[in-house]
């Protein structure tokens, strides 16, 4: 990244206030100095809007009242953002980002990327048809020590993959939060807006995403179960699942809103026929490694000897640990160089340096097996989501 | 306890040369002074068995070579043995604590308590039918945090019980290690002395018990998912369970042996309504809770405030680490104190001081359920293994 | 902050090529959007400087070859920086920050503000003087729950303090790492530099600094030994320094680069009445509390009821960890608030939001004291930097 | 050990009602089958002594009033005790030793051996002289991986060790507990009992032998500041000390009654030019190992590789953790096997399997060290307390 002209233009659509999420994702385009936030559509009041706007520094012209407005003005302008941030709620996910896709624009996304598998697959071909991204913000792929356990895992290095144990609990709706009125926990447990399964939106894919991202697999089967922890709401807030590799290993999967008093929750274990690895997020910067025979080794970011994967995205000495922000930067740093370098084949996927609409379509897909066979008792239903549907659906990389 | 003339004398069957459980039940029995063991059929080689006894400074004359002759010699003697020890392999537990409870002698039994439930039921029947007990050394249940656990949990402490997982996933059989002709490794991973589902009945009803006892629940139904990790392997080494829990809960059960690199790896969390608590067998003296709003507080054995439940088995000061043999031993204690009362009932239950055969045969029930549900393609099947059976069997205690 | 009409503008002298400690200060200053880095001396080699302003996107109008023709060209412009951020070796901030100074120029300078305790009183003294500042980065300070624990103790929630211990044990130098030519190794461990008592300057200043802004006490006298750990070094590399602090407590700091294998090795332990608290730099979003009776609690970042001192400085939700960036960055967004609402006076000391020149000289002074007394065969020696020399130095806030 | 008829005689001088310790060192006894327990003066109350005498099932005729009756009346029987373990304060120890030990009969006792160094070296002479030895119980050394740290360090294993920091900091005496009556903290917080620096004694002795113990040097030098850290109390609860090692590595000891809050407060850290190690207490079965470069290890008992040391004194299997039972269980199994063996020698020290009279020794002229350099305002002055003082006193083994 060489200097300030250098800056990808961006754009951001929802992250009024109160939008928690949106502001990691503003932290993560300022952090390394690769963006200008010039124009947002962020909120769907325009007084809103423009508040933020203005909080940010961001021109009054560049603040549009609806996602077509800016669209459209963005496209005209001959200095037009280059890239789109969408941090709204996920049922307005395929319409915007669409619409940006439309006019050439590429797209970062919050997960999930759409609450419907058809929806995904459609951002999906239109990606691979006008060869653009979208870059789902799957942000725990993000963390350098969770690169240097994808690459021991996909190298072997803990020999054959057997089980896999991975759960995002969350304690965030322990309690019946939706009755305070807090907006993010309205929406997501309205069953208009997620579904009933919105837990697994949420939560369940940064689980999902994390298992194919560090191990390589695809969940190829799934038995689940869902419940209401929290009397009288509406949605799911949990679920559990066991799951079939399509490696022929076996694992579980538990993503709920409703583990009180956990501090975040993500964590995810994998165990090979020789040695197994254990990664938690609320010790982002290590790495559990326990050898067969007993002892474990605990990694850290910046000691002598990690890959190259978990060092290339390093800011500080070991010991000086890097955070939530970080990891997101070290996605929008990798789609900043994704823009500069011209569009990039979705199709790159999850082995490629951030998430893509495939592994998005591959989580929605993953929900609604999860779904389907706790509607059927619990029956053994097919999850691959990545399967291709149309002509430019060749599918890439290791298959198991 | 008062003396030496008030120790209990017990008589052991199995422990021979090789058998690591067999000296945590002697150690038990040493630790307080409680027990002369005074006679044993310790091996299936007489040879074996006599070489045991000189190591233990037992008298040559209490040595036997069956179980047959253990039981007519010590039941005609004015000094014979007021307990026995079971700490064969599984599948001839029945036949043995039989044997002694039809001439009267209560049991201390290693789990499971058999390997089929119609044998569990007849233990019990006969227990409840002559007054007697069969202790199941359900071990870990005898740590003193782990009481405290039970007492917050059914005193209310954490609210309503929500979500229950529990993991009993050690490493010993991580590798081909019945190829070695290690004793215990083959018995255990031989289908015929333990069947497919050994695993369950060697982990799996560890991690059941502790569930029941911290949580005063049952499992009423499961959903189970069983496999194979290590190729070559006769049995099933690894089970995933769904549980229903008798007041509603959910809950996952995981029981492997060949969980790589575990140093041990039983564990159990359970989520309620206002705190979470959870405990690991790694650090068997401590216990976590998470209240609502996050924060975490660690207790530990011996700090101020703690349930006389923890204190009444509690030998030495805070950060003085007690572990498996003092577990074991606690349980022991109980058992001389309930031989000097006069027999106990088995109807005890898991609420009482130690498991007992109802409890034994609940987790082979359990046993049987998950097999079960695997058979039939993950299927929800009751679990409940508790229900009476004769005139005798009136089911006590808490019901959900 | 609004917008960017509202960034402040800064300089930078030195960070150029392999200055690790410089890119984090220039995370920081882009982590909130508080800051335009618009000019700097990045290195003695006027090539390298322009390099490093090449890649920052900096005008290479505004890159100059000495100190010297920085501040008189800035202090000539209309649109001149507001605030220079130092991140030279020591020896060098005494004569750069009191060139900037007398341009009416504040600072931010690395830890320690010089090498001489009359180098940094007479930047103390020049500050209040003209009533500008510096800011010192005891970056470690800027964490949300350093903050709460500042806020607890000085708040007499763990009551009198008692016995503090402290402890900057880095394993940067366990090796001859300067033998290696790293140029950070080489002037660290140059004597010609840093002086004989380097390692205090660079890590124990950061340990004393802790103490003092968690506890509110000032350490009074010192009793020391200090030795080379490795082999042919040409300085001290350890010291271990028993303390009196101003209250009449006892406490213990160790410094050293050569503790072989740690992580990072930042830690305190503060001893009261009714509890302790505990603060590890590699769990930084952490605090443990013990109270009196045993069993401890884990406060983290993010959870209920933290004080408004640590959750004004919170970017992200609870288990969303924030690292060492994070950390600087809280320093330097009260910087630009400071250099916003004007020059804050530098007798606001370290009860205030960022550590000042008065901190900074408070550092130098236990320095000298702690060679002293090891010079005098660990003698108690009066470590007390901070008293005022001149007829501005009122010296204010809580004596003990 | 080969059955009952083997086991060792023992007697006990201390240990009525409310001896915690005591518990301890009988639940040892029993633990492996090596003793019987058969004669004592448990209390300076006759009565008292024989209710405890009846609770343990030891025939009245062998409770006495005195240590003198004890002694003559043993001596005299054929069936008399073999040895004679020591628990009561340490005033009395060496009145009481000497006794047992000019009748021949060996002696197990509690640290501090004695209050002052002439009686320790007293003890030691009678110990060279007759062939007879004192083991005293620094437990910690017992646990098995602590004996595998001490086989790494002085294998070289780590390197050549550079800094050592060893703390015993409990929270036993954090309030006034010596107000409340309970006898233990009266006698350890009364100046005439044992000293103005009883908190040596009582805990400086076991982190003093620890340090010696793992890494085989000798504390030469001290440098040490006492103090008082709750008001009110008539003797130092709390001592820092630097230290300067037979080898020329420096080092910090912590002693302190009053860490509020602490679990037990028990650790050492040892710096290796290679790696450190580090062990605490509150997780005895587990040893961290940090190489150069960074990662750590985590060494548990029953893993595959460790050392025969650690080995040879496990009872069960990894993740079954033993703890302070076993570890003093280590020590009397070895006792009984010494004493089995006939008279050891006394100078085996601290290298064999148990400490001996000269470690005990050691341990006092390090607490006179303490206290006298303390006196002197933190002077350094010289520590080694083992040097030999009559014809039989060669000293053995490694000097540094």
């Amino acid at each position: 990244m060489s200097g300030a002209a250098a800056r990808v233009r961006v754009g951001m659509v929802g992250g009024g206030p109160g939008a928690a999420v949106a502001s990691v994702h503003r932290y993560a385009m300022r952090l390394d100095g690769c963006y200008d936030l010039v124009a947002g559509a962020f909120s769907r009041s325009f007084a809103q809007s423009r508040l933020t706007a203005d909080k940010l520094g961001i021109d009054p012209a560049r603040v549009y009242a609806t996602t077509e407005e800016m669209v459209k003005a963005e496209a005209a302008r001959p200095d037009g953002i280059e890239l789109v941030s969408i941090v709204t709620p996920p049922d307005s996910h395929h319409a915007i980002a669409k619409a940006f896709l439309l006019q050439g624009i590429p797209v970062v996304c919050e997960k999930p990327l759409t609450d419907r598998g058809a929806d995904a697959q459609e951002l999906v071909d239109i990606c691979e048809e006008r060869d653009l991204f979208i870059a789902v913000t799957h942000n725990y792929s993000g963390y350098g020590i969770v690169r240097h356990a994808a690459h021991m895992v996909r190298a072997g290095e803990i020999g054959a993959v057997r089980m896999v144990n991975v759960e995002h609990a969350s304690s965030w709706g322990a309690s019946a939060v939706e009755k305070t009125g807090r907006k993010q926990a309205v929406w997501r447990t309205d069953p208009t807006i997620g579904g009933l399964g919105s837990v697994l939106f949420d939560l369940g894919t940064h689980a999902h995403h994390l298992l194919r991202f560090i191990t390589g697999l695809e969940v190829a089967e799934v038995s689940a179960e869902m419940f209401t922890a929290v009397p009288g709401r509406q949605v799911f807030d949990s679920a559990y699942v066991h799951l079939r590799l399509s490696n022929g290993a076996r694992g579980a999967l538990w993503a709920t809103m409703a583990a009180t008093g956990h501090e975040h929750g993500l964590r995810i274990r994998i165990y090979g026929s020789e040695a197994s690895v254990e990664w938690q997020h609320v010790e982002p910067q290590r790495l559990t490694v326990r050898r067969i025979g007993g002892g474990r080794e605990t990694l850290a970011m910046g000691q002598a000897g990690l890959s190259q994967d978990a060092e290339r995205v390093r800011r500080v000495g070991m010991g000086h640990t890097e955070g939530s922000i970080e990891a997101m930067a070290n996605i929008y740093r990798d789609v900043a160089a994704a823009v500069r370098r011209g569009r990039a084949r979705s199709s790159e996927g999850h082995q490629g340096r951030f998430p893509t609409a495939r592994d998005g379509l591959c989580g929605v897909r993953f929900v609604e097996a999860v779904c389907a066979s706790h509607a059927c008792g619990g029956r053994w239903t097919e999850a691959t989501g990545s399967t291709p549907s149309g002509p430019h659906g060749r599918r890439r990389g290791q298959e198991g």
